[in-house]
C-alpha cells in the first residue's frame, strides 16, 4: 500500500473520467471508510446514496450544472445529512449501540438525555448544518480511501440541493443532500486539471504554532 | 502499513491519554494530511494551530469543559476556519497558484472573478459556515493519518469557540476555531471508552442504493 501522503498527492478533482467501472470490492471499501468516520457523539447523522443507473445519472447531470463526471463516473455517491436531530433518531442510535454493547436499554442514559435536550431545542436548520459538517468527515474519509485504491473521484458541492432532494425523494427519508462524489478513472487526454501542478498554501502559512 | 479500514477500526475518541510525546515526524505527517485535503475551489479556507505549551493547554482546558485530553495530549491541534471569504483572500490563493503553475497573473481569470462575485455577496456568517465545512475535510484527513500512524486522537467539538478565539487572538488572523484534535497515546487503564465495542449504523441502513 502506498503512503497516505502519496495517495493524497496522487488524487485530484478529476475533470474527465473514461467510463471504466470501479469494482464492487473497491466501492465497498470506499463506503466502509465513510461508514467508519467519526461523528459527533457517534450519531452518524448522514447517509451515502449510491447511483449507478445511467438514466438517473442523466437526470442528475443538469442539477449539477452539466458536469460530465456525473454521467462518466462508474458510481455516483451522494452524501446526505439528516434534516434534523430528533428524539426518535437519537434514541435509535443509542438503542442500537446499547444492544451491540450488551448494555441495558430500558431508559435513556444521562448522556443521551443531555444530547436530546440539547438538540431538540435548536432549529432544524441549525441541526442540519451540524449534521452536514459530520457528513464532510465521512466525505473526506471516502475521498482518502478512493485515493489509496487509486480510484479517481471528484468532490463536488456545485449542484442544486433542493432539486436533487426532490428527484431522489430524500425529504421523506429525512435527508438533505450535501456533497457529490463521482467515482471512476481519469481520462488524462481530456482532463485539463491533471496537467496542472497541485498547489497548496505554503505550510508556514497553513500551520500556526503556539509552543 | 495497515489497511485504511483497519486503521479506522483501531481508532476511537480517546478519553484518557498517557502524556507520552508524539514524534515531530508523525505530527508533521498528520499536519500534511490536513494540508493536502481537498477544499472547495482549492481555497483552503482554514488553518491548523498547534499547541504544545503546557501553560496554554491549561488555559484552554476549562474552555473545553475540562476535558482531560487537552492537557494530557502531546500536541493539541485546533482547526480554525476563515471568518469570511474576501476578494483579497481569494486573490492571494489564485495569485500563489498561478505563480506555482507558471501561469500569467496580471488580471484575475474568469473563474476567480466568478468565485469572488459569488462569495462577496454572501454574509460573513454564510461564508464562515462554508469554510468550516472545508475544515472538516482536513479534520477527517488528520484523524485518518493519525490512525494510520497509530497515534491516538480525540475529535472534539465541545468547547466555547468565541472564548478560545479570544484567548488565541484568532480574530486578528481572520479565523474562528471549529474543532479540536488532541494527539497522544491512549492510557487503556483509565479509558472507559476503549473497552466498548465500536458501533456503527448497520451498513444496510447507512447506504441507499439507486441502481
Amino acid at each position: 500500500m502506498t503512503t497516505f501522503s502519496n495517495a493524497l498527492n496522487w488524487r485530484y478533482a478529476t475533470k474527465k473520467m473514461n467510463g471504466e467501472k470501479v469494482s464492487q470490492d473497491k466501492v465497498d471499501q470506499i463506503l466502509e471508510a465513510a461508514h467508519l468516520a467519526p461523528t459527533s457523539s457517534g450519531l452518524q447523522p448522514f447517509r451515502v446514496i449510491v447511483v449507478t443507473n445511467p438514466a438517473l445519472k442523466a437526470q442528475i447531470q443538469p442539477i449539477a450544472f452539466g458536469q460530465a463526471q456525473i454521467v462518466d463516473s462508474s458510481h455516483l455517491l451522494i452524501f446526505a445529512a439528516w434534516d434534523n436531530y430528533t428524539e426518535e433518531r437519537i434514541r435509535g442510535v443509542f438503542s442500537h449501540a446499547n444492544q451491540e454493547r450488551g448494555l441495558p436499554d430500558e431508559t435513556p442514559g444521562d448522556y443521551e438525555v443531555m444530547l436530546t435536550s440539547t438538540y431538540t431545542v435548536r432549529t432544524p436548520e441549525e441541526n442540519f448544518q451540524h449534521a452536514a459538517r459530520q457528513a464532510y468527515i465521512g466525505f473526506g474519509m471516502a475521498i482518502a480511501q478512493a485515493a489509496l485504491l487509486e480510484v479517481d473521484a471528484t468532490p463536488m458541492e456545485g449542484f442544486n440541493g433542493p432539486e436533487l432532494d426532490k428527484l431522489l425523494g430524500l425529504e421523506s427519508k429525512g435527508l438533505r443532500s450535501v456533497t457529490l462524489l463521482p467515482l471512476g478513472y481519469r481520462d488524462p487526454e481530456g482532463d485539463w486539471l491533471v496537467k496542472l501542478k497541485k498547489v497548496r498554501t505554503p505550510m508556514e502559512d497553513f500551520v500556526i504554532h503556539f509552543s
